[in-house]
C-alpha cells in the first residue's frame, strides 16, 4: 500500500471578523466533539450549495430558505447524526438549533434572529437528535467562542466523523492594495456521490462580497471542485458547501473579482481533492481525466463512469493495470463511442490505442501504481473537443468492513 | 454468514436433438475446462439477446448478424478469454473459431457452414485468445459430443469462470398432448450489471418455434429476468441468452405458444436469481421490490439505485437494518419523490412509514437478516402504481478481495 502524501500540513491563518468553537456533547457516543459553531462579528454575505438529493434533511431546506444572504451571522453544525428522515419532529429541532444559537449570541449590544443562523448536520440517518445534548452543546460553544488558529483547528476537528483527518485550507492574496485571507474546512470520507454537494465545507473570508456574486463563484467553484468526486457515488442527505463574506460596502473590481474566483476555486479544489483520499478505507486517490470527447457533459458521464465502478476499483487497490475494466465501463453508457478510436494511458502508461492492446510491461505499471498514492487514468475518446475530470478513492476490504459494521 | 439455499439441487433432463462437450484446451492457467461446443442435430431456430455494452466483444456482431434465424448448428463457446477489445486480430480469431467448429461438424452426409456457428466468450478483456489451444480444444469438444446429461453438466461446467457452481435448470411440461423439455444452462457471477444481457445462458428446447416468435419470446424473459439482475452493476462486454429450438413445421396454437413463454419465463428467472445468489463473495441474495411509483420505468430507476449502492450493499453484508442508506439511495436519481409518502419494510418488518422512522427492534430485523440466504427490501412510493423488481448480491470483503487480486 503506498503511502499517503502528507495532505494536512497546512500552514493556518484566519481573516478577521470570525470566531470558532467546538465541544463534546454527547451526540458522538465516543465523547468526540460534535457541536460546532462557526460566527461572524457582522452580518455577513452568505452562499450556500446543498445537496440534489430529494430525500434531504431539515437543515437543507433550513438554509436554502436563507443564503444568499447579506446578513448571516453564524452556522451552527452537529456531527454524528444528520437529522434526516426524521420528519416533523425532526424539522422543529432543527429550527430549535438555529434558535438556540441565536439567543446565545444575542446581547445587550447585538440582536441575532435565528433567520441569520445556518444549520449543517452530518452523521447517521432516520434517528431523532438527542436536544438535551444539542442544548448543552451550543451554550458550551458559544461560550468558548475564540478567533484563534486553534479554535478553527477545534472546529475542522469537530465537523468530522469518519475522516480520518480534519481537512482545512487556508491562503492569503492580495487584491487593491490589500491583503485578503480564505480560511476552508471540510469533512466526508464516505456516502460521496458526485451530484453536489458531496460532504460538508465552510469557507470564511474577508474579501467583501455581495450576496449575489457570493452566490454566483460559490455556484461555479463547487461545480468545479466538489462535484466532481466521489467515493461510492451515494450521494448525501446532508451535503452542504457555504460561504462566508463580509458585505461589500464598496464593489471590487472585475478584476479583483476575477482574482478572488480564482483564489476560491483553488481552494474548494485543495479540499475536494482530499475527500476521496480520506476516503473510507482508501488506499489510492484515483484521478480520472477523460478528452476527446463529443462535448464536456459526455466527457463528464464517461469520467463518472469510470469513477463508479467498483470493478475499476478494485483494480486499482491491487495495483493491476487491468484497463479492460476501465474500457468496458464506458460502454455502459448510453454514449456513442467508437471504440477504434479509443486511447488509454494509466499512470502515463500507454495500455490502449486506437482499439487494440498496447505491449507494455504489467510489471513496470502495476510498480507505479503500488509506488503512488495518486493514480491517473487519461482516457481520450477521439471524436472531439469534450473533456471532464474526477476524483475518486479506490475500494478496498477495509471499506466493506468498515461500512458493514457501521451502526446497529 | 448464512448459509446459502442448496441451489443447485436439480433434476437433470435434456431434449432430443442436442450434444454437448467440453473440453480443457489450456487457455484457462488452471487447467479446468475452457472449451465447449452445444450442436443441434439439425438446423435449429435461435434467438439471441446481447450485451447493451458499446464496447462489446467480436462474438457479439458475429452473433447479431445471424440471430434470429432457421439454420443455427452450433454454439462454440472459449471461457477464461473474453476476446473483447482485441482489435482485427480479435475479429478474425473470432470468425476462426465458428470455421473450425463448423469443420469439425461437416461430414460425409452433412455440410455445416461457418455462419451457421454462433460464438460465445467470457474471461479477461484484451488478451489475444491462444488459437493453437481453441484449434485442438474444440477438434478434441467435436469428438466427445454426446446427448448425455453427464456432458450437458459437463457444458455447464465448462462455461464457468468465477462462478462457484455450475447454474443449470431443466423442466418438463405438455402441450398438445406432448410432453417438452426445456434445459438450460448459466454462468456468471461477477461484471454483473443491469442493462443486459449480463452474463451467458444457452437454453435448448424440443419445442417448435419459428424464428421470429423465438426471438420475441427470448426478448420478453431476457426483460422480465437476466436485465433485472446485478452484482456490481458494470455491464459486461460478452453478454448474451441463446434460445436454440426445432424449427416449427405446423405452428402451434397460440395456446401451448403461451403456454411455452411461461415456461421461458419461469427458466429465464431461475437462472437469473443463480447469479446474484452466486455473485462474488457474496453472503446475501438481496431481491428489491419497489411499489406505487408513478410508473413502472420510475419502479424500475428506484430499485436500480438501490441495487446500485455500495452503503446499502455493505450493509446487508453485516445483517444490518440501516434503512437511512435505502431511502436515501432514492434520491440520488432525478425523480420527484415526496419522502412523506415513502415506506419501507425490510424482511416483512416496517422500518420507516409516511416519511417518518418506525419504533421497531433492530435486533430482531438484524437477526432476520443474519439468518437468511435472501433479504427482501419493500419500498413503497406512494403515489402510483408503477411497481419493478430486482435481485442483487451483497458486497463483501470476499468480492473486493478477488477483485483486487485478479490477474496481472
Amino acid at each position: 500500500m503506498p503511502t499517503k502524501p502528507e495532505l494536512d500540513q497546512q500552514e493556518i491563518c484566519i481573516p478577521k471578523g470570525y470566531r470558532f468553537a467546538s465541544v463534546a456533547s454527547g451526540i458522538k457516543p465516543s465523547g468526540a466533539k460534535d457541536v460546532t459553531l462557526i460566527v461572524a462579528d457582522e452580518p455577513s454575505v452568505a452562499a450556500g450549495v446543498y445537496t440534489r438529493n430529494v430525500v434531504r434533511a431539515a437543515s437543507m431546506d433550513w438554509n436554502e430558505a436563507i443564503t444568499p444572504s447579506d446578513s448571516v451571522r453564524a452556522i451552527v453544525v452537529t456531527s454524528g447524526n444528520a437529522n434526516a428522515c426524521t420528519g416533523e419532529t425532526g424539522d422543529r429541532n432543527n429550527a430549535s438549533k438555529a434558535e438556540l444559537s441565536a439567543k446565545q449570541l444575542t446581547s445587550d449590544t447585538t440582536s441575532v434572529n435565528k433567520d441569520q443562523v445556518l444549520v449543517l448536520a452530518t452523521g447517521i440517518i432516520g434517528v431523532q437528535l438527542p436536544m438535551d445534548c444539542v442544548e448543552t452543546g451550543i451554550v458550551d460553544a458559544a461560550n468558548k467562542l475564540a478567533d484563534s488558529n486553534e479554535s478553527f483547528l477545534e472546529a475542522a476537528e469537530g465537523i468530522r466523523t469518519s475522516d480520518q483527518f480534519a481537512k482545512v485550507y487556508c491562503k492569503q492574496f492580495s487584491s487593491g492594495g490589500n491583503t485578503h485571507t480564505i480560511s476552508a474546512m471540510a469533512k466526508g470520507a464516505g456516502m460521496i456521490g458526485p451530484r453536489m454537494a458531496t460532504m460538508l465545507c465552510i469557507i470564511t473570508t474577508d474579501f467583501p462580497l455581495d450576496s449575489d456574486s457570493s452566490q454566483a463563484f460559490l455556484t461555479k467553484a463547487v461545480d468545479e471542485s466538489f462535484n466532481r468526486i466521489s467515493v461510492e457515488g451515494h450521494t448525501s442527505t446532508n451535503d452542504a458547501v457555504i460561504l462566508l463574506a463580509p458585505s461589500n460596502s464598496k464593489s471590487s473590481s472585475a478584476e479583483e473579482q476575477a482574482k478572488f474566483q480564482t483564489q476560491l476555486m483553488e481552494t474548494c479544489l485543495h479540499l475536494a481533492k482530499l475527500i476521496p483520499s480520506d476516503g473510507e478505507g482508501a488506499t489510492h486517490l484515483v484521478e480520472i481525466e477523460v478528452t476527446g470527447a463529443e462535448d464536456d457533459s459526455t466527457a463528464d458521464l464517461i469520467a463518472r463512469a469510470i469513477a463508479a465502478s467498483n470493478l475499476v476499483k478494485t483494480a486499482i487497490t491491487g495495483n493491476d493495470p487491468n484497463w479492460g475494466r476501465i474500457v468496458s465501463a464506458i460502454g455502459i453508457l448510453d454514449v456513442d463511442v467508437d471504440v477504434k478510436k479509443v486511447g488509454l494511458e494509466i499512470n502515463g502508461f500507454a495500455v490502449f490505442e486506437n482499439g487494440q492492446p498496447c505491449a507494455f510491461s504489467e510489471q513496470e505499471v502495476s510498480r507505479s501504481m503500488s509506488e503512488n498514492f495518486e493514480t491517473t487514468i487519461q482516457l481520450t475518446v477521439g471524436v472531439g473537443t469534450g473533456s471532464s475530470i474526477h476524483w475518486t478513492s479506490d475500494l478496498t476490504v477495509d471499506y466493506v468492513r468498515f461500512n458493514s459494521e457501521y451502526t446497529t
